[in-house]
C-alpha cells in the first residue's frame, strides 16, 4: 500500500531484491536524528518495505523494532524471513544489517485494514489543537541545523512547546499537527515512521534527548488524506529509563496509529 | 533472577539446554486459557526462561511477542538466538516450536534493573484500590472452570467486575489486586506473564473475549513482595482489533511493569 512516488520517502525507503530474501538499501543523510544518525522509523520504514515484498498482505498493522545498534548512512542490506502466512495475516521478519552487523530488527504482521470490519469503538478522541491554518508552523519553514528529518515533515501547534523556547513545562506531553513536507500523503508504512519522527516529549522534562531501544507500533487506520494529529506523552521515567507513547489521528478524526517506545533518557 | 523454587510457575516453565541454542520445555495444563490452549503470558515466560540461559544479564527489560498460531499442551521445543550482547544490555531471540510449527516469537532486551540509576519521574500513581484485606475475592477462592489459570493467581477488588455479574459496564477498565497462589513471590520474568494473566478488559464492553496477536512488555524494575496492583484498559476497539494496556504497581507503590498487546475481539 506504499505509493510509488519520487518523494523522498520512496525513493529513500525503497529496497532491491539481490537473492532470496536478501534486499539491498541505501540510507541516505535526508532522514538523520541529532548526532547525524538516520532516524530509528525511517530505518523501520525501510525495513518494512522489505517485507511487504515478501508478505502477500498490503498493510503493516503491527511492528516491533529493536534498535540494536546506531545506524549509519550508506549501503545496507535487509535480510528477511517469512515466518508464519496465514489466511488473514502474515508475520515476518527484517534484519537491516551494515558492514556485516545487525543494526535493528523488526518482526512485523501485515493484514488488510480494509478488510478490518469487525466492532468499533472508541473511548478517547483527537488531541484538542485549533485548526492547522490557525497554528504557527514550529520550524518556521526552516529545520534543526544537523537534523535533517526535520526538512522532512512540517509540524504545527498553537504555540512553541516550552522546551523549545528554553523553559520545559515539567509535563513531558505534547500535541501538534503534522505532515510529510511536499506532495505525499501518509499510508501505513509512513505512519509506522511517524510515530517515530517528531521531538520526544521528555524534552519537556528538561532532558536533552533519548535513545529509543525497542519500538512497537500498531497501526489501525489508512489515514485520510491531509494533516495528522499526534499526540506524545511519557508518564513514567524510572531509574533512566521510560516509554513514549505516540498517537496519530487523520483528518477525519480517526486513530490511525499508536505506538509505544522504551527509551533511555541522554545526558 | 527468576526464583528456582517448586512453584508451579518455576516447574512449568523451566527448560533444559539440549543443544546449543535448543531447549526443551513442556508446556502443561495448568496455565490454560479459554479453549484449553495455554496462556500467551505463560508462553512468554518459557521463551524467557531459555534467553535468561543464553543472555548475561539478570532481568527481562522489553519483551515483543508475537502469537502465530494457538499452542497446545505437552512437549515444545525453544530455538534461541544471541541477536547482540553488549556492556549494558544484550537481546536475544526466542522461538516456540511444536510439531515443527513455530507457534510464538518473541524478541527481548535483558538487562540488570538494579543498574538503571538515572533519572526517576513519575507522572500517575497505581489504581485506586482499598487495601487488599478490605476486599474480595474475585474468585471467592476457587476458578473458572477450564481456564486453569485461574488456580494459579489470586485476584482481589472492592467488588466484582461488570462483566462478571452479567452487566458488562461499557468501558472497558479494571483494576484489581493479583499475586501468585502458594508460596511464590513476583520477579522481573513473572511479570511479564502476569500482564497478560487477568481477564480481558474488553468483557466489559460485553465481547466474548480476545485473541493476542502481539504482546510487547517493558519491565519497570524489581517488585516488592507481596500483592501487585494491576490497572487494564482499551480505549481503541477499531474494526475489531484493540489495544489492551496494562500495568503493575509493587506494594511499595512502585511501577514494575507495563504493557501494550495488540488483539482481536472474539465472538
Amino acid at each position: 500500500m506504499t505509493a510509488m512516488t519520487d518523494h523522498p520517502f520512496d525513493t529513500d525507503t525503497r529496497v532491491a531484491p539481490v537473492a532470496d530474501h536478501v534486499y539491498e538499501a541505501t540510507l541516505t543523510d535526508r532522514w538523520t536524528a541529532l548526532g547525524g544518525v538516520p532516524n530509528g522509523g525511517y530505518l523501520l520504514a525501510v525495513c518494512l518495505q522489505a517485507l511487504s515484498h515478501d508478505l502477500p498482505f498490503p498493510d503493516p498493522m503491527v511492528a516491533s523494532a529493536s534498535f540494536l545498534r546506531p545506524a549509519a548512512t550508506g549501503p545496507a542490506e535487509v535480510h528477511t524471513e517469512t515466518v508464519r502466512s496465514g489466511r488473514r495475516v502474515a508475520t515476518g521478519e527484517s534484519r537491516l544489517v551494515q558492514d556485516g552487523k545487525e543494526t535493528v530488527r523488526v518482526v512485523a504482521t501485515f493484514g488488510d485494514l480494509a478488510a478490518a470490519n469487525g466492532r468499533t469503538e472508541v473511548h478517547g478522541g483527537p488531541p484538542d489543537l485549533p485548526p492547522p491554518d490557525e497554528t504557527i508552523d514550529l520550524l518556521g519553514g526552516g529545520s534543526l541545523p544537523g537534523v535533517s528529518i526535520t526538512e522532512r515533515f512540517d509540524y504545527r501547534a498553537a504555540a512553541l512547546p516550552g522546551w523549545a523556547q528554553g523553559r520545559p513545562t515539567g509535563d513531558a506531553e505534547l500535541a501538534f499537527w503534522m505532515r510529510f513536507r511536499g506532495d505525499r500523503e501518509a499510508d501505513p508504512l509512513a505512519l509506522a515512521a511517524m510515530v517515530d519522527a517528531a521531538a520526544p516529549a521528555v524534552l519537556e522534562l528538561g532532558a536533552q534527548g533519548s535513545a529509543t531501544m525497542q519500538l512497537t507500533v500498531h497501526v489501525r487506520g489508512r489515514p485520510a488524506p491531509g494533516w495528522l494529529a499526534c499526540r506524545a506523552a511519557t508518564r513514567y521515567v524510572i531509574g533512566g529509563y521510560h516509554e513514549e507513547d505516540f498517537e496519530i489521528w487523520d483528518a477525519d478524526g480517526r486513530l490511525v496509529a499508536q505506538s509505544r517506545q522504551f527509551a533511555l533518557l541522554a545526558g
